[in-house]
C-alpha cells in the first residue's frame, strides 16, 4: 500500500513551517526514513523539501521502483555535481547532520560553498513524533501482529529450552505474520534486532545499548539479547519484542515464567504497573519528557525500587519511554533532561522495569498514542504476567 | 569465546604499521566493527589506537562487561572533554570519516583544534580484509551454519507458500543454530536482514541496495527480499542467506526449484557457473578488485547474457563480489574502479548472478579465502541446484 499523497502532502506542509520559523530555505535529507516518510519510497538517494513548493525526489536507484512508490516529483540524479543546480538558491540549507557522515558532508559542504548549513534533524524529528490517522491505521496492525505472537508463548515455554531457541520460534511467528525483519535506530551506535528475549539472571545482564535491560547475547560480538541460556524453572521470562507493520513499530514487554515467581519479583511488577499508571496520567499534550520520567522515577522510589529502576548501578538508564514509529528511537524520549514536549498523536513505549543482578528483569512495556483526553494504548495484550 | 590477546596483538601491530606509513599518530575509532575488531568488545564508546603503544578502550557503557571481553587496557570516559587528555598528543589524528556522524565530526574537531584530522577508515578496512587461521575458524562455523539450513530447504518447499513463509522457516533454522541474527552494513544506508529469498518474478525486482537482487520485501518501508508472492512450480528458487557466528559471515546463494527449470535458466546457471570459476582463477594475491571484476563481465557476455549479468538494464550492479567478515560489504570489492589489490588470506563472497525480468533471477554465491595456492572455498553446500 502506498503512501497518500495527502497524507505525503500533510507531512511536508508540518515540515515546511517549520523550516519558514527557523528560516531555512530548504532541506537536503539523506536519512532513509525521512526519506521514506516525505516521499513514500526508500529508492531515492536525496530528498529535497524546500520552504516552500513541492517536495523533490532525486534517485539513482532505483527509478522504476520509485515511480511506482513515491507521491512526489521525482527527477534521476546523474552525478553528485548536479545537486545545487536542482536544488536551487539556498542560503541556509539544512542537513541531517546527526547522521550524516563526515565525508559526505564535508563534500555537501564544498559544494554548497555559499550557503550556511544548519542541521535540520530536530526539526525532522518532530514533525515525525506526531502520527497521523494513517499512521495509527498501521501501528494497530502493528499492535495485532505482536499480540498473535505473545498469545502463543505460553505454548513454547519449555524448561531447558535455550532462550535462542525461544527467540527463533518467537521471531518466526511475528515474521510469518508479515513482521518486516528489520528493526531500525537513528541513534549512532545503536543496533537492534527483535528485541530482546530474556530468561533469569540473562535479564539482569547490562550492555552498551541505551536500554534497560541487555542479555547476554551469543557473543561478544552480538551482546544482547537471546543467547544459549536454559529456561528454568520459577524465573522472570521477559519477551520484548515489538511488532514492525509497513515500517510502523509497536514495542511491548510481556512477562512469562514457567512455575510461579518469588514474592518479591511479583511485587516489582505490581510496582512496574503503577508506575505505568503514573507515567499514563501524564501522556498528555504539553507535558515534558522530562517531567514524566521524575513522575515514574519517584514512583519506583515510593516502592523501595529506586536502585533497581530501568537497570542497576552504574547501567541505570535514565528514561521510562521513548516515542516509537518508523524507528525505535523517536521523539519523545520520556527521560532526565529531554527537552521534548508531548504533543497530541504522539506515540510512546513506556516500559517500567526492575532489574536484579543475578535473578533477572521483571516489567511491562506498552505502546500508547497521547490524547488531549488521554493517553490510548495501542498494545492489545494483556498486562498480566502469564505463568505455565 | 573472547578474542585473545595475541590475536588482538597482531591486529593492532598491522594497523600501526600502516598508521607510521601514513604518518597518522594516533586513530580515534567509534565504528563498533572496528572497536570491535581492536578491542574483542563492543561495549566502548571509543578505541584509540596510537602509532605506537597500547590499544585504549573508553568505556561508558557497560564497563563490567568490557572488563569481561576486552583484551586492552580500558578506561571510564567521563566526558567527551576528557578526550583529549586520555589521548595525549596527536598532530595527525586518524578518524573514520566514512561513518562518523557530522555532529560528532564537527564536536571531535573542535576539541581537537590543534591536530590534523585526517581520514583513517581506509586503512582500517585493510587491516579487516585479511583473516587470521583464527577468524577463518569462526568463518568455518558460519560456513557449517548456513549449510546446515541449505541442506533443510528442500523439505521446506511447497507450491504456494508464501515467499516469508519459507523466509520465517530458513530464519528460525539458523536462528536456532546460533545465527546472531543482525547482519551489518557498513555503507551508508544500506541494510540487510538475514539476506534474500526471491522465488520467480521477484528474482527480477531490484531495489535501492548497491546488490544484484533486491525483491519486493513486504512494503515500500522494507522494500526488498521476500513478500508476499507465492512459491510456484517450475520457476527459480533463490535463498541467499548468510551464515553468521560470533560476528563473521559466509555469504552464500543457492537454487532451488520445485520441478524443473526452463532450459534457459538451466543455461544462464551454468554461464554462473563459468563465470565462477574464471573468477576463481584469479583470486590470487596481487590480483585486482577490477582486473576480476572485468574478467567476470567478460565471461559473462561469452556466454551472451552481458545483459543480464548481476542486474537488467539500469540496475546492473558493477561488482561481482565483496569482502564479508565481520560486515557483509568489507574490502576488497570485486567492482568496475576498484582499486583494492587482493592479499593472502582476504575472504570475499562470489556471487555470479543473471536477472531476467518477468521470470527470476539464477546464480551461485560462494565465500573464497584467497591463497597463494589458489581460492579455497570456505561454503559447504554443493553448487548443483536442488528441485524437488
Amino acid at each position: 500500500m502506498n503512501v497518500t499523497r495527502s497524507e505525503l502532502e500533510r507531512r511536508r506542509d508540518v515540515f515546511q513551517e517549520k523550516l519558514q520559523q527557523g528560516a531555512v530555505d530548504g532541506a537536503l535529507l539523506v536519512q532513509q526514513m525521512s526519506m521514506y516518510y516525505f516521499t513514500g519510497t526508500m529508492q531515492c538517494q536525496y530528498v529535497y523539501v524546500p520552504a516552500e513548493g513541492e517536495v523533490l525526489g532525486l534517485v539513482r536507484k532505483n527509478m522504476i521502483r520509485a515511480q511506482a512508490e513515491a507521491g512526489v516529483s521525482l527527477v534521476p540524479l546523474s552525478g553528485f555535481a548536479s545537486l545545487p543546480a536542482l536544488l536551487g538558491e539556498n542560503e541556509r540549507l539544512g542537513l541531517e547532520l546527526d547522521i550524516l557522515p563526515a565525508t559526505l558532508y564535508l563534500r555537501l559542504a564544498a559544494l554548497f560553498s555559499k550557503s550556511e548549513l544548519t542541521d535540520i534533524s530536530r526539526p525532522v524529528r518532530e514533525v515525525r513524533q506526531v502520527k497521523s490517522p494513517y499512521e495509527l491505521e498501521l501501528l494497530a496492525e502493528a499492535a495485532r501482529m505482536v499480540d498473535a505472537m505473545n498469545r502463543r508463548v505460553p505454548e513454547l515455554l519449555v524448561e531447558g529450552k535455550e532462550e535462542i531457541v525461544l527467540a527463533s520460534e518467537a521471531e518466526a511467528i511475528l515474521r510469518a505474520l508479515g513482521h518486516q525483519g528489520v528493526s531500525r535506530m537513528r541513534g549512532f551506535s545503536q543496533e537492534m534486532f527483535y528485541g530482546h528475549v530474556l530468561s533469569g539472571e540473562s535479564g539482569g545482564v547490562a550492555s552498551f545499548l541505551d536500554s534497560p535491560t541487555g542479555g547476554t547475547g551469543l557473543s561478544a560480538a552480538q551482546p544482547q539479547s537471546a543467547g544459549r541460556k536454559k529456561l528454568a524453572y520459577g524465573e522472570p521470562i521477559t519477551i520484548d519484542y515489538a511488532g514492525i507493520y509497513q515500517g510502523y513499530t509497536v514495542d511491548q514487554t510481556r512477562l512469562f515464567s514457567i512455575g510461579p515467581l518469588p514474592d518479591e519479583l511479583n511485587r516489582a511488577f505490581d510496582a512496574a504497573l503503577a508506575v505505568q499508571d503514573k507515567v499514563c496520567e501524564l501522556l498528555m499534550p504539553g507535558k515534558s519528557g522530562e517531567e514524566i520520567y521524575l513522575a515514574a522515577a519517584a514512583a519506583a522510589a515510593k516502592a523501595g525500587l529506586a536502585n533497581h529502576f530501568m537497570g542497576f548501578g552504574d547501567t541505570q538508564v535514565r528514561f521510562v519511554g521513548h516515542g516509537v514509529g518508523l524507528e525505535f528511537d523517536e521523539f519523545p524520549v520520556l527521560a532526565k533532561g529531554s527537552p521534548h514536549l508531548l504533543a497530541e498523536n504522539c506515540v510512546v513505549a513506556v516500559e517500567p522495569k526492575f532489574v536484579f543482578p543475578g535473578i533477572g528483569v521483571v516489567g511491562i512495556e506498552n505502546t500508547w498514542v497521547v490524547r488531549k483526553e488521554g493517553a490510548r494504548k495501542i498494545s492489545l495484550t494483556p498486562d498480566e504476567p502469564v505463568s505455565v
